[in-house]
């Protein structure tokens, strides 16, 4: 089956073969898009930015920190962009995101995950002698007890956020006595700082229907906010009361007592979060998706099917929702493989050819980027940048 | 909830944090399992070696060639060992799989996604330069017409096997006239030289009860061999009918004209596999799990629930079935997020506690390999080397 729009689609230029992982975009010559190897993931810096202004100005405007989540972009270059723009640190779940994050300079570093076992211990007080405001979080007087001995140990303190459990059953300690009492304890500990709390719903974060939404965060919040506050009677040092996320960005901060957002999302959504319902609408578009797969059709055999070249390591595939494609309509994608994704092309609104370059939004955007090596940046149709995800892989 | 276990299962070391990714190995200085980090992706040399040798000699009890899958793992150092033990080659789905695999000097590559675009087609001239026995497929007139005027121009001739659809609807021309008027095609054309025929049919590969499966693969393999036989009949040079998977590698040496097998999951295995059910028995087991992920435990807060340090970007979350506990039983895993996975604890074999290293098969290996950097190879409860995932990313 033939496509004459295939030699016009690939004969556009005779430049030899890119390797865009070495392509040094300093020397102020962009990449028309055209030239990208597919998949790549593509960020659009016009809308990133605007994300990024968005929720800066809504923070100041509630009066809320921001202390993005670096698990969503694993980015240094995108980290910055977020200190620039009023952040006051950055979240990470894994060791290694906060390594490459501080070896970047950022600091203000708060990881969000137990840092249980001698290896991420370690790896923990290097973290913080380097940057001596790093944070972390505990659930358990045996885990308080470890730290706070390998600290008096190493010479280091170490600054530490309670874990509370919003009715997850994740991880975090039971709000009430069982918080109180572990923060009682760490406050004896003198290789740990208690700085606060830190109590994530993650639940929260994709209830559908803003009121719905907003009636979920304010019930599960309501015991760490109690323990909160019972700390601060006791003369407890604790300023810091960090959650929250994309989700609820205009929830949170008018609960009494948060002190802080550990947003991620915002700055590249995904069809899973369009589809929770916006505060004035059934989608939610406070924030614009900036982030897409730019893919190639591999083969088109079949008058109502073609296939193109990302699938199950191209996009996350943990959500309900899949890839949406982006500018079109009446193209349905399926996973098919690896490296295969199959587009059913119901009532497509252009003819879908051989070689033709389209364009995703993802479903959910951590764990996609997560697959990806390098972001590349885009203004208008042209690559003027390319950004590494250093945090990703497991180190 | 204290554990009097975290502070024994932690202790046991005072060596400080490790960098497992910059350790040099040929020091000849195992590591013990216990100091890796986590999550790990681990891999048990003596259960791999034993898949190896087990898939090597059956296929010469069968005489059919094997080329397997490297888009399984994507690893050079995996791929030196199936050719020493008799592989013609490897496939790979990437043309970055292909030249990584190429610079550590692997030959016979046949790369079974079309390579569509101009990226894709100058990298392939170049590495069929290198390596002039490289193989890709086409199943397109304006391809084949696209790829000669590049290789004409070049001065490279490439090889090429015609991909033909075994019912999957997803690349692949169609058996019959459409096939032979392709092959009749890319005959005249003198900057490709075709080979023989490529049909994969992934479809086949999962079918649940040998019986059906033999019956599934038997079906739709008609067509490709008819063609191959057709072609051969018509004088052209095919000498490859390439196929196969570790699904049906008992099933597919007995179809007339196979010539060679492009199993990939077999070094491996994970959960997705041994619910097809064997030749003898309702466990595929013809092949070990080899695979593992090794988690900590980061959180222990109820009696029924522990969480570990691996969730949707440890473990491929593409399958229905999710990761698997080694050695313990009345333990069920769930997706917890990006860096947690809930343990249900409905009659554990063994109390699990905070600080506990648990190891799961994985549910499905080809993309839970793709979310890692490393392979660490076991010899028992030590760790003898690691293996960079080289291929891995999309570049």
């Amino acid at each position: 089956m033939p496509s004459d729009s295939f030699q016009t689609s690939t004969s556009h230029s005779t430049a030899t073969a890119i390797s865009t992982d070495q392509k040094d975009f300093s020397d102020g010559n962009p990449l028309c898009i055209d030239e990208l190897p597919t998949p790549s993931l593509v960020l659009d810096l016009d809308l990133f930015e605007a994300n990024l202004q968005k929720m800066s100005q809504d923070s100041k405007n509630s009066s809320i920190q921001l202390r993005p989540h670096a698990k969503t972009h694993k980015c240094p270059e995108i980290a910055k962009r977020q200190i620039e723009a009023g952040a006051i640190g950055l979240c990470t779940s894994t060791i290694y995101e906060a390594e490459v994050l501080a070896n970047s300079g950022i600091h203000g570093l708060l990881i969000t995950c137990e840092m249980i076992g001698l290896d991420k211990a370690k790896r923990l007080i290097n973290l913080t002698r380097n940057q001596p405001d790093t944070l972390s979080v505990i659930d358990d007087h045996s885990h308080a007890n470890f730290l706070n001995d390998i600290a008096i140990k190493e010479g280091v303190r170490l600054n530490v956020l309670i874990d509370i459990d919003p009715f997850g059953r994740r991880t975090g300690t039971t709000p009430g006595d069982q918080a109180f009492n572990l923060a009682e304890s760490i406050m004896k500990l003198p290789g740990l700082n208690l700085q606060g709390i830190h109590s994530y719903s993650g639940a929260s974060s994709h209830v559908v229907g803003f009121t719905e939404r907003k009636a979920h965060s304010e019930k599960v919040m309501e015991g760490p906010i109690e323990s909160f506050l019972r700390m601060k009677k006791a003369g407890m040092p604790v300023e810091i009361l960090s959650g929250g996320s994309t989700g609820t960005y205009n929830i949170d901060p008018f609960l009494s007592e948060m002190t802080e957002l550990q947003v991620g999302s915002y700055i590249f959504m995904d069809v899973d979060y369009q589809i929770i319902g916006g505060k004035n609408g059934p989608v939610y578009d406070d924030f614009k998706p900036s982030l897409t797969i730019l893919t190639t059709v591999m083969s088109k055999q079949h008058s109502d099917i073609a296939t193109v070249d990302a699938g199950i390591k191209g996009f996350a595939t943990d959500r309900e929702v899949g890839p949406e494609i982006k500018n079109l309509t009446g193209i349905k994608y399926q996973f098919g493989g690896d490296e295969h994704g199959i587009l059913h092309l119901e009532k497509p609104s252009q003819e879908i050819k051989l070689g033709d370059r389209l364009e995703f939004i993802v479903p959910h955007c951590d764990p996609t980027v997560n697959l990806y090596d390098y972001l590349f940046c885009r203004r208008g149709e042209m690559i003027v940048d390319s950004w590494p995800i250093s945090g990703r892989g497991h180190r």
